[in-house]
């Protein structure tokens, strides 16, 4: 086999053969096949894009460049939970907490951020002690004791995500359906759970902009989940604005804390109750998503959530006491209010500036390896829909560094449209996809 | 500047500026852009193309990326010739002398072959004695004495082509009409002439199939050309048979030499005459490509083109005595016939197919640096439209083993197509462009 002529064939249109995929993730993997080949072949599927089967060799191929993660040692059906990336998103840290009080094991593999997009993992290691690198042995035993554990993702997972993301990230070959899920999925496949819900965004700040783009991934990430014998199912949620008010890894930790109490925000409950309906219904607890959904509710008013957190968090070394009192996060030195330029109603809020600011303030990195501060962020008073008075707070900023915190600032107030009609929000579930 | 921003705009059809261009020649060149954004960027442009401006950009970039040629101190209108790359093609060695016979100063650079296509240089160095490396001033001084020196390319010219058609040539991105054209006009721009003459081929083995493909290749080569100031015409010529009846390259020189004294293939002395004709004329010696064209074949009828010769070769120290003894040249060991399987017509030659053959007899290089038998190669015995009996002789292979002989052979049978019906010949010109 030879990669020009795959490039070429592609090139012109032509279907990969599955053993044509292998030979290409293997050799790019192992370092056979040079970069250039390899990017020039990105551009090409880019371009001409893949079929479903070229897609689901691909991915397979991909779930095959590592270690598959065995949970076997678990009792009952394993479901994963990921989301293709948004701002201010700390579901998993609502979500995972809630389907373990519904009697479905939480076995869970996280990243961490980058970019303007935040990750669970750094969420976690924002409470104080907590340990999110765990024994494999550990892990299990957590999680048949407390029916949760969430650690980071080891570098044995799909390899050739990593490799192949990296050279898309600077060839200009990250947006094409296939390629995005090939990524997403070869790593959900390895991890070892028997069901997948997928949250995938939709909007400003999100990979797909458009519903009808964002539905064109749901569905053929159920499908290739599907294919490889495990129940998936994808809800398409708006990112038109962030999800909830906190943003930043202790902010965000404390807002899902205040979901799990029944105070969050009435986006993140929604999602929140909806995502773990579905993986209480996928992880055989319930004979619908709507009793899943109920359940899941119920699991917030009897504080059996709250608790599950409170193990979850003691399980992994993290002070549970931050549950009741929030102060023994560690504090940010600098708050500054960004304030309304005019009076009018807030019509947007885009996503993808608000992470940048909070990148800025210091809570994201701009290359893998950075520090961040933990402390630093965002918390948005007003959302879409809200009215503003001229010089009344839109959001605050929080950093160690008034330098950051005025870069951060600025970024946040171009993030805000206000106009003089008053918007409805748009509908955060858009379409439940597999079911 | 980003070259991820640049890859992205071209992707999504945008125009790139003349610095992001000149940016990424000269980055590429110097080593600071990595091959694979060069080759995921070559991709987009072979998807997108690029328009006149883009194309004279990346043309000029190329050409500055080395030295430009200063023919300053040979005195009239150099005139330069390329072809696009023919099987067969020995023009240059006839086309030379005859223009300076006719008073027009030949002072060129030629390259070498790669793969199934020939290159001067070599052909010139078949010749017993002939050096193709000269200083500078004797290079000039030859010009002024004998009206024609032919020297091969240096390294330093245009080193952004050779590194870029060495990605483009293992990415699948060769074949696009303005990477062609820079690769082509770069080199012919910094070559120090006045006026260029290009042999476009078209059809089977050449860059451009259809005659449509080739006449717009032709009218984007002129128009670089002319935007650069130098006077550039385009000769469109078939290639769906090799050209004249020898390939290989003491062969083509023999055939080259007849052609000389007026006893050359028709189809050879069309085209050398043709071509000679518009360099006579853009070199300020004719009034009228017509008058060029007369000049040319009044040159061989003369005998002065063929003095041309014997002056050039005795100028860079090659043994004049061939030009009347042809068994001066080194001499093969081995001949083996290609005799028709059945009776009929000769309908095709493919030209590519040949070329191999001749490459498999060791003509022909498959990398770079690889050496070459001067005294392999293919004659031609039936072209397209002779008839041939079943066991009539179609082609003869000359080689220095056996093995080699048999293998060229096999591949060059597989190259003729015999029919029951007698075809036309192609035309040979089949346009000229810019004049």
């Amino acid at each position: 086999m030879n990669m020009n002529d795959m490039i070429i064939k592609k090139r012109d249109k032509g279907v990969l053969t599955e053993e044509e995929i292998q030979f290409f993730v293997k050799g790019y993997t192992e370092g056979a096949v040079p970069d250039y080949q390899a990017s020039a072949l990105l551009m090409a599927i880019y371009f001409n894009g893949m079929n479903k089967e070229e897609t689901y060799a691909l991915t397979t191929a991909m779930r095959d460049s590592g270690d598959i993660v065995d949970l076997s040692a678990i009792r009952g059906i394993k479901v994963d939970k990921h989301s293709t990336g948004g701002v201010g998103d700390k579901t998993t840290l609502i979500v995972g907490p809630m389907a373990a009080a519904c009697g479905v094991p939480i076995a869970k593999m996280s990243g961490r951020g980058l970019g303007f997009t935040g990750g669970t993992v750094d969420k976690m290691e924002s409470i104080p002690g907590f340990r999110t690198t765990l024994e494999e042995q550990e892990f299990v035993n957590l999680v048949n004791e407390n029916g949760i554990s969430v650690i980071g993702q080891t570098g044995s997972i799909a390899p050739a995500d990593k490799k192949i993301y990296a050279l898309r990230d600077v060839t200009g070959t990250v947006e094409n359906l296939s390629l995005i899920t090939s990524s997403i999925m070869s790593k959900k496949l390895a991890s070892g759970s028997d069901a997948i819900v997928l949250d995938v965004k939709c909007g400003d700040g999100a990979f797909m902009e458009s519903l009808e783009d964002a539905r064109r991934l749901g569905e053929l990430m159920v499908e290739i989940g599907n294919a490889d014998g495990k129940r998936t199912a994808a809800v398409i949620t708006d990112m038109d604005q962030p999800l909830g008010r906190a943003v930043g890894n202790s902010l965000e930790v404390i807002e899902a804390i205040e979901t799990l109490k029944g105070n969050g925000p009435e986006d993140i409950t929604l999602l929140s109750q909806t995502l773990a309906g579905i993986m209480v219904y996928l992880g055989g607890k319930a004979a619908s998503p709507e009793e899943g959904y109920r359940m899941a509710g119920e699991s917030l008013q009897s504080g059996a959530a709250l608790e599950k957190m409170r193990l979850f968090i003691k399980g992994q070394g993290g002070d549970p006491r931050i549950l009741d009192d929030a102060g023994l996060f560690p504090q940010h030195q600098f708050a500054v209010e960004v304030t309304s330029p005019g009076a009018g109603f807030i019509q947007k809020i885009k996503a993808r500036q608000v992470g940048i600011a909070s990148q800025h303030a210091g809570a994201g990195r701009a290359a893998k390896g950075d520090a961040i501060d933990m402390t630093a962020g965002i918390y948005l008073h007003k959302k879409v829909g809200d009215a503003a008075l001229e010089g009344e707070t839109l959001a605050t900023v929080f950093a160690n560094d008034e330098q950051k915190a005025a870069a951060a600032a600025e970024e946040l107030l171009s993030a805000y449209q206000i106009g003089e009609e008053m918007l409805q929000t748009n509908k955060l579930i858009k379409e439940i996809i597999g079911l």
